[in-house]
């Protein structure tokens, strides 16, 4: 990693007269996963995880990420003059905390105000206002510095049919008028891509691995306008959303959009999603409303066309699981095989599904002690040659016409120590626990969360994340406002009422550093169960459809009920793949799931 | 009950010139169980549980309880005139929103200011502001129509030894001032009784069932008041107080205290728990702060003195119920009991016991259907006659100098129908599976309710109440900080994270009207276990030592460890009370205690 990075960034806030500068890991849109345009905070410190923010000032430059990533980021970021602070852990401040300390009386701090969002905006300000620390807002100095910085991606746009969203842009875009006029908004400006792209039923690939477009919208009672970079709206594309009512607008025309709205008006705006660049814009005069969009809620609740289309999706992302593990099997120790070619076969598989557009993220394909590391990226020359033990952790996904999936799978390879098939149980058996669930609604993820971690916590053990996270159709595969988790993180806003229709992945693990890490991976689809004097009651469908490697469970440690569980799961992969399977492969299948 | 009580209290609220006059369940310290003095609303209503609000117009009478009580006051308050709102279902309006929309504009609403706490008061006066409604809390007008009301109680204070509370009160005193210095406060006005009385290491019999006296007090950096009623301390106790610095004034002293606070002083008070009509007294200039006081997490975590006391009040307690249960099992069927007479025996068996003071609550003897009421009950007259079949619910405790207790079993008395036996294991299972939990420091009860309820949620049923409730030492049998609970509940304030030394009761249960009641309750103590890069393990340690009644267990229903955990606890519950039982209790008890 260049330390020359560091010292260009420090000479260019010495000439803007910016005490401290802070990068995060975001676009003009909030997403949790960028272009590579936006990864400004990556290219200052080579930690290359989903999540994380630095800051800098002439003396000290710090990297906050959180445990998914602490082993990762702190061999990224050796030698590039960073200091990791390990977030959530006792005694590291936050950012404003930080800030606060760091910062001189009438300092000044600096970030890009399009890739921070207004409520961060807002709290840095209040936070810094007793030292009368001003806010420069105007400078993209990452950008000044980086040469050969990637341009935008700017693909092109396509629909996704009402057979696949079993309902069109122009009702969707009634009922979020609906839900304008029951808040008393005239206009609402949306910025978050999800929202965007369920809204339109449009998709786009401006993002690896998640098939959204950037695009800013607008929605008022008689108009709605899509603001997209020039060349990315096909002709047939624009037709069809103008036949609903929706007109095309240039990118940048947002933000003129949010100037020009006029005073006594009121907009809708989510400040926890908006840049806070765009939000300056709105004349004085304006009544801003921030709230949640009711689009998070009515996107997460998926209806029975999209089900059907997911069910679908899981059968077609089962079939390519089936076939990547008996080529594993067939092959390790026969041949060569590292992580990184092993994430290329599964690939590989998935793409032979005519439903197939991409993988949903990368794939994390970790042997051993590399799966300690919740997120481990395997990179080609560094990947671990597979050998015919321990274990193999495999998190993958993908993007389909008829939906997204996540999976984990944790295969044995060959002989492994018996403390790691006690751990290996231990965390099925929360995985099956919290697919088991039977719950009345209201419930949130913070109350079901230790059925899943339960196990694990009677080995004073524990996982350092959530539990699991919702996922959209065809869209992100992290998003609120479901989730599981047992601590609220109220900035992470995942832990919603659990309603029919949600999907929510259900992966707990374990993790030891140095030796191995497992994780068992479900999604879950929130159903409906009898409705009496108690309340609705509610319990989960699993929708993956894989086999669970048998060879590491450990059947006495399990109760009778969860083996019942796993061998009806086994049962139901086998019924619902079989059909789309050669006669060998079934065969294949047949013993991964006969019954324990 | 008695009509007229409505007509004379609006003819008062008509000279009076208020519109809503509103009588809670409270004396002027907010206590959740109150002496007879202040029963104001139950003399209205009739209602006589303990939880309850009421409300009364010139066109209206409307009484608020929730689920506990639903079945039982709706029959207590049979012609009184007053209709039932039952709190927490599907379209009752809150006592907030019923009086929105019950007062005319400009009108007054009323209630007596020393039972209605501060906050209570602010949020009406906020949410009637629009309307223009006054607040008058000057008249207690069922004290004008209440015509031989009970004296306000007025017993005699003792002090407990350090051998039993573990601290002196010059320690907690010392504890308290250095919380205040923390929070900048120079005088601090305690109200609530279990507060006052854990402060002081004093106690009293002004409750019934709840050893506390009836005091306020004030702590500055150099001094202490208690203020109490004339008569109330005996010499000796004014001693050892006063040699511990504590200063004894008249009860309402208190009032002339706060209305004495210096301008430009802070003084900390809990404006939950404090009544409207001292906060009135603070002068303005007093700068008041608002904040739950420190004690009450203090109380909460019960230190290794009281720990070991309260180990040997249960083991006392344990014993009482063992002869309890022989003296049932051998005369139910052969002589008349009804449940007040197995109350009765129950409460006679527990004074053999030398440390005993008095039962910690109205025990609760219901038979059958009357079990369905969660917290029946039997009068003399009405009382159900026990026969040799079906299910008792005795919910009962006692108070001893070395603790309190609360315990619930429900007991076969002969056959009863499959369909009781596995409501009974569902029941019996949630209790073992929150007894068994392993969690992380910073878990809350609504992190763990689901170990409790989850078997009950199978059956698509559930109980309308909380899992379980803070247990003080020698003191409230529900008290906060810390409880069971699903669903958060922010006036209840029992959603605190758990600390080793807490002791919360573990009492699912299952109750179908008309039809049977089952609870099974033990006291659980939270204790810490490992800490390692985790964080801090928490577990529970059972206090409660009794027989649970094996006649209706299924065995084949529970899983192994279940099983397990059952066999250790009553292995633990013979080991511990056999040395104090005759050899025919012993037999008796060994039988009860035998391994499934």
């Amino acid at each position: 990693m260049d330390n020359a990075r560091l010292t260009a960034l420090r000479a260019h806030m010495a000439e803007a007269g910016i005490d401290a500068y802070i990068v995060p890991t975001a676009d003009d849109h909030e997403s949790e996963y960028v272009g590579e345009h936006y990864k400004a905070r990556a290219f200052c410190t080579g930690f290359t995880g989903s999540a994380g923010i630095c800051a800098v000032t002439q003396e000290d430059a710090v990297l906050w990420t959180d445990g998914r990533y602490f082993i990762q980021a702190a061999r990224e970021i050796e030698g590039s003059g960073f200091r990791l602070l390990r977030s959530g852990e006792p005694g590291v401040p936050t950012l404003r905390e930080y800030l606060t300390l760091a910062l001189p009386e009438g300092g000044c701090l600096g970030f890009d105000g399009e890739v921070i969002n207004e409520a961060m905006a807002r709290d840095l300000r209040a936070a810094l206002a007793h030292k009368r620390v001003r806010l420069r807002m105007d400078r993209d100095l990452v950008g000044e510095i980086w040469a050969g910085r990637p341009a935008r991606s700017a693909t092109e746009a396509f629909l996704l049919p009402v057979e696949r969203t079993g309902c069109s842009a122009a009702e969707k875009l009634a009922l979020f008028r609906e839900d304008m006029r029951g808040q008393g908004a005239d206009a609402a400006i949306l910025t978050a891509l999800d929202e965007i792209a369920w809204l339109f039923n449009l998709r786009g690939h401006d993002i690896a691995c998640t098939p959204y477009l950037l695009a800013f919208a607008a929605v008022e009672p008689a108009r709605a306008i899509l603001f997209a970079q020039e060349g990315t709206i096909p002709a047939a594309v624009r037709a069809q959303l103008g036949a609903q009512g929706v007109e095309i607008a240039p990118y940048a025309g947002v933000y003129g959009y949010a100037a020009s709205l006029q005073a006594g008006a009121t907009v809708w705006i989510d400040a926890a999603k908006a840049n806070c660049a765009l939000v300056s814009r709105i004349p004085e005069g304006v009544r801003v409303l921030d709230k949640t969009f009711s689009l998070e809620l009515r996107k997460a609740v998926k209806n029975l066309v999209e089900i059907e289309n997911l069910r679908e999706a899981h059968r077609e992302d089962g079939v390519a699981f089936v076939r990547f593990l008996k080529w594993l099997k067939e092959n390790v120790g026969k041949r060569e095989i590292d992580e990184c070619d092993a994430a290329e076969e599964l690939t590989r598989l998935r793409a032979q599904s005519g439903d197939f557009l991409e993988p949903s993220f990368a794939t994390i394909c970790a042997y051993n002690e590399n799966a300690a590391m919740m997120h481990y990226s395997a990179k080609p020359g560094s990947a671990a040659r597979l050998r015919p033990e321990g274990f193999l952790l495999v998190d993958s996904g993908g993007q389909y016409e008829s939906g997204t999936t996540d999976i984990t799978r944790t295969m044995a390879l060959g002989p492994v120590p018996e403390e790691w098939k006690r751990h290996y149980t231990a965390v099925l058996r929360g995985m099956i626990r919290l697919a088991q669930a039977r719950f009345l609604r209201g419930c949130r993820g913070l109350n079901l969360d230790i059925l899943a971690r339960g196990p694990i916590w009677d080995l004073d053990l524990d996982y350092k994340c959530g539990t699991g996270h919702g996922v959209a159709f065809v869209g992100g595969v992290h998003e609120p406002p479901n989730g599981f988790r047992w601590r609220l993180v109220p900035e992470r806003r995942d832990s919603c009422e659990l309603e029919p229709g949600m999907v929510t992945s259900d992966e707990p693990g374990i993790y030891i550093e140095g030796s191995h890490g497992i994780r068992t991976e479900n999604e879950l689809l929130c159903c409906a169960g009898a409705e009496n004097e108690y309340g609705q009651f509610l319990h989960f469908e699993t929708l993956t459809l894989a086999p669970i490697d048998l060879a590491p469970v450990r059947p006495e440690e399990m109760t009778a009920a969860e083996r019942a569980w796993l061998n009806a799961y086994h049962a139901r992969v086998y019924a619902e793949l079989a059909p789309r399977l050669s006669e060998e492969e079934r065969a294949f299948l047949a013993e991964c799931t006969r019954a324990l």
